[in-house]
């Protein structure tokens, strides 16, 4: 994993190697990560609804962001408004704050006091929401639990591709501030939050903002655009001059696009037997370079796996 | 925490708010981290040894290193030999992997087959060290524990102001892989590491390095110079043209430098009242924007006050 050249790298590409039944019955060394995403059947991958798919193009490159409306049905139906409305074309990249959050909205509304005439219209988008940091337990949405235990909550697992807290005292669930979780940014007041102002983890996963704000989705590719860029000089990881910010040049619904035009992204689905098997190889983990195996793997440590079949294509 | 405007920032500065004696007697918003702070008395803060601080000068700026010989004691040992023979100079930050970690050596080292001829001489340093992923736990190193759980370890605290796991079962400790912790890189051979290459964890923690690898220290200062660096486009993250490389200019010991250039960098003791204070505010939130207490805290998402007193006061 940390080897000081290449040779030990092809050792160990990926970060997941590995796996129980392998190691159970022989002393080969565990398949990578690739090597068990090379075994999965077409049908446990899952391409997302174009209508749940944003498209955000920055100077740098393309964000795919997945909206998650089993979870915050309103927030993503804003969010759909907003876009379909090119709210955020011409709008930036504001906020950087080492080890927490990228945060991109209307610059003019991170002004002391905004001014209202300064802001830029949202349109037929609602100004406020119910906030939606949790919704029931409901059989009807998928649940595949992670046994392994965590700090913050009684049980966690995934949905649809998203990880998940829920508390069966009180009967809720809510998505979980994970590295690469998509958070709907607000004020004081719980409703004020409407999806026009949009952070995204970037560092440790700062899970007491669970049930304390409305999640919205995940980013499924470009992170690297999102948090290698530099930190605000200001409180809080604002930048403190226009010249720092991050243009966003349009956001878009995948449905909008000419269908050739849309991302070919698909995930893997977390209710499938190789979803299961990148688990269980991250916990028992056999191979040269790992002398202790974990034996347990944090719900935030677990990265879903995308893969893009057209791009994929395309590359050399 | 994610206000959409500076009006709501006034209310929430920080990471951490609220504490548990004053949310128990009154209704009134629990302090800041920075309120906290400000009530610690100066016999909580540590200054670390200067023979175990390093200060690692970058073209961006300067970054800080506290080796942890409580824990990794030969590392530690080599890492100073190392850096009094000027090793690192002119060496270069040679891969940055998102959500994992940015990795400074000898470029010549991490070339497929490295040639033994154009590698940096490690001078006096020894080539190899007994590996060092554990130690026995011993009643003479501090130790204060955490009682909110972990999903890696049956024990988890703070010794010295380092995140630490244990295992009651085995007797042994070992220093956990939380954001801004420096790990030793190695080659396949657990002894094949030996500070000449070293990593800081930018992403979320990943655990299951832990037991692995030597953990050598952890970054004080100047994470944001290695945490925003573009992620390497090669495997694993490793660049592939020298000119992506943030160059070292220069890393020594605060202990060779005339008195007046020291960092007169200070770390708030992990078993001081004033750090107790912060844990129970970061688990027990009341304030305006915090609908929900997350009741608990993981080992990883304690941020471990530091300060500078000679810079902070030369700040306007």
């Amino acid at each position: 994993m940390l080897p000081r050249h290449r040779f030990a790298a092809t050792l160990l590409v990926g970060l997941l190697a590995g796996s129980a039944w392998a190691s159970a019955q022989t002393q080969a060394p565990t398949p990578t990560r690739a090597q068990v995403l090379a075994r999965s059947s077409p049908a446990e991958w899952r391409t997302p609804d174009p209508d749940n798919l944003l498209v955000m193009q920055l100077p740098t490159g393309r964000v795919l962001i997945e909206l998650a409306p089993g979870f915050t049905p309103l927030h993503a139906a804003n969010i759909r408004t907003l876009v379909r409305g090119h709210y955020f074309d011409g709008l930036s990249i504001n906020r950087v704050q080492d080890n927490f959050v990228t945060q991109w909205d209307d610059p003019a509304s991170n002004a002391d006091t905004p001014d209202p005439r300064k802001l830029k219209p949202l349109g037929s988008a609602k100004r406020t929401l119910p906030p939606e940091y949790t919704r029931p337990i409901d059989p009807k949405l998928p649940w595949t639990a992670l046994p392994d235990g965590d700090v913050y909550a009684p049980e966690v697992g995934f949905s649809e591709g998203f990880p998940v807290a829920r508390d069966p005292a009180s009967g809720q669930q809510w998505l979980t501030h994970c590295y690469g979780m998509v958070g709907v940014a607000r004020d004081v007041a719980p409703d004020s939050g409407n999806g026009s102002s949009l952070y995204v983890v970037i560092g440790q996963a700062p899970r007491r903002l669970d049930r304390n704000l409305a999640v919205a989705g995940r980013v499924l590719e470009g992170m690297p655009l999102l948090s290698a860029l530099p930190r605000g000089d200001g409180p809080m990881g604002f930048y403190t001059r226009p010249s720092q910010r991050t243009p966003i040049e349009s956001v878009r619904l995948a449905s909008e696009l000419p269908p050739a035009q849309r991302p070919s992204i698909q995930v893997l689905r977390t209710d499938s037997a190789s979803f299961a098997a990148l688990l269980d190889a991250q916990r028992h983990r056999h191979d040269a370079f790992y002398k202790v195996s974990s034996g347990k793997v944090g719900l935030c440590s677990i990265e879903v796996p995308v893969r893009e079949p057209k791009r994929d294509a395309a590359s050399p």
